[in-house]
């Protein structure tokens, strides 16, 4: 059935070179090295990562994420940039476990390609680990899958776990929210994660019309970005630990900004019967936003639910709290209020006008 | 820069569909609930799922591991089975925190794709469930990312991340493995998930050939194999769970072979000086491994560094426990014994011959 083969197959003739991959495998521990805290117990644990616990806990929650960063890495490919792409997947990891109150203990990253050079794959996990050095969170392992054929030339895909901890009486659930809280906004500075798929349609990036053609469009400099189109769209997803980590105990909600925008991502907070009203005059969206709803001719309510539109987290605080938490967090605003909700009342109210 | 465009550009446009997404999510949180641990906290945790550790631990190690299941998804998807993936994956992960002492705790799962009916997200995602379920183990959470232009038509990436725990004296690290000891295999089934860019090389699946072919192949039996060669490349990676859990207090080093074969796995859990004594003739290796010995011309050193050649996993054991591993664990046999190795030695011996 199959026709006599001239030579002895070996791996390395189906696309895995596992001597290469050994190298590129030291590498990243180097890298996890330099993100170590005292709790992970180290020279042990080769076929998994080892974080003790520890004490001084009460009732410890174990908050845990998984999560990608889209087509996000497209556009970095694209641009021929592969050390942002690992910042966004931790920053937005660390956001999605803190929307809970949690702190990040340790993560760990699964990249998958046919043929990515181990040049980039460190390139890669070198931006993991530099955003994990930044949140305090130790790169406890991960895998490097070689998928040949399932992924193209060059192309490859980034998913991210993380694990943190948050005390049981202190986790984050909303359910203390009242009609009549303060709604606060955090700056996004640009898509974070989300949304580049439309994006890539509407500039045809990513869409095999060529290196070149995807290269210019990205270069193309917008006065209104104060640069080119393709940096404005690799700003990397902020982690929003630091700015909230002051005030956590002041608040009663907290809405990571993600896929479906304000509209799909804040009524994920409120218990049944309340809602928000959001006041659009409040903030004015960034200027990659206007240019992408002015380039599309996209509907408003379209754009509230697939971007951020510039409100990267969204927190719920008692009115008594919420100016504390204002004049706490950098460039914090006041977005709008929680409300009662009936059950024909949209969850969010305000997005349209 | 951009043409016109005639109509208002949405997101479903760009390929993303969130409603669609939304009901299958939806779906998923169905099967999540069939794996439902007391531990887990419902009703909260949109953005991350959360684990009660609770009381009854000394001193807790956390243990995690992040994997996928290779170029088994395409076989998988040239025969048109989505339901064993899932298994593989779970049973993959947790084997890799079995190998330290850990029991699971909980799982995530992310899966990429561009186009793969929601229908059949369903059906791996069930998968991934039955096996929690079968394992203990809660499916906590998980990631669908819709990758426009990153995959092909009807590929998908899929990988699994696991967290669970062990008491922190009870760690499984091959520090008290010793000259002399026993080394006991568990059998395999098959590939278990690694080595299948090699076989998808020898039979030209997934290669561009087109469906019709992939499948004939797939389709083809084999007297030796029992059953059709796609039947032998499908078969599901085991969980060794339940057949360790009553000897682990016993074991003093879990090898899980994976890719890399007992050459690269082995020599992960001995102390510096050890090393192994493999008796090739302790057992014959499955009639899948000698089809594609004999189909691709392979030679044993590669076999055996890129296939578990039946060994699924090699437990090491003081010799005076042998006797009671070998009868708690069905179908275990004697593979070996440590040895000390010298500076020149390498750190596997018998698997020439």
């Amino acid at each position: 059935m199959t026709e006599q083969r001239s030579r002895p197959v070996r791996y390395a003739d189906a696309g895995v070179d596992i001597d290469a991959a050994d190298a590129t495998v030291r590498r990243f521990a180097e890298i996890a090295t330099r993100t170590r805290r005292p709790e992970v117990l180290s020279g042990i644990g080769a076929f998994a990562g080892l974080f003790r616990l520890g004490e001084g806990y009460r009732d410890p929650v174990l908050v845990a994420s998984a999560d990608g960063v889209g087509t996000k890495l497209l556009v970095g490919a694209a641009m021929d940039r592969f050390d942002t792409v690992g910042h966004d997947l931790v920053n937005h990891c660390v956001n999605d476990i803190l929307a809970l109150g949690a702190r990040p203990l340790f993560f760990l990253d699964y990249l998958a390609t046919a043929d990515l050079p181990q040049e980039r794959r460190v390139e890669v996990v070198a931006g993991i680990g530099t955003a994990c050095e930044q949140n305090g969170v130790a790169l406890l392992g991960g895998e490097t899958a070689d998928m040949p054929d399932l992924y193209r030339d060059g192309d490859y895909d980034l998913a991210g776990f993380i694990v943190g901890v948050v005390e049981r009486d202190e986790v984050i659930d909303g359910a203390r929210i009242e009609a009549g809280d303060a709604l606060i906004a955090l700056p996004a500075n640009g898509l974070q994660t989300n949304g580049y798929s439309l994006v890539r349609e509407l500039w045809a990036i990513g869409k095999g019309l060529g290196a070149d053609h995807d290269r210019q469009v990205l270069d193309e400099r917008y006065e209104e970005l104060g640069g080119s189109l393709g940096d404005a769209l690799l700003a990397v997803h902020p982690s929003y630990l630091a700015a909230l980590e002051p005030v956590l105990r002041r608040l009663r909600g907290i809405a990571h900004i993600t896929g479906g925008g304000i509209t799909g991502n804040l009524p994920r907070i409120f218990p049944e019967g309340l809602g928000a009203e959001i006041d659009r005059s409040s903030w004015q969206p960034l200027p990659i936003f206007e240019l992408i709803q002015r380039t599309g001719d996209v509907e408003d309510a379209e754009m509230f639910r697939t971007f951020n539109m510039g409100a990267g987290i969204i927190v719920a605080t008692a009115e008594a709290d919420a100016g504390v938490v204002l004049e706490a967090v950098p460039g914090a605003w006041r977005i709008g209020r929680v409300v009662e909700r009936g059950p024909d009342d949209p969850p969010v109210r305000g997005l349209e006008g």
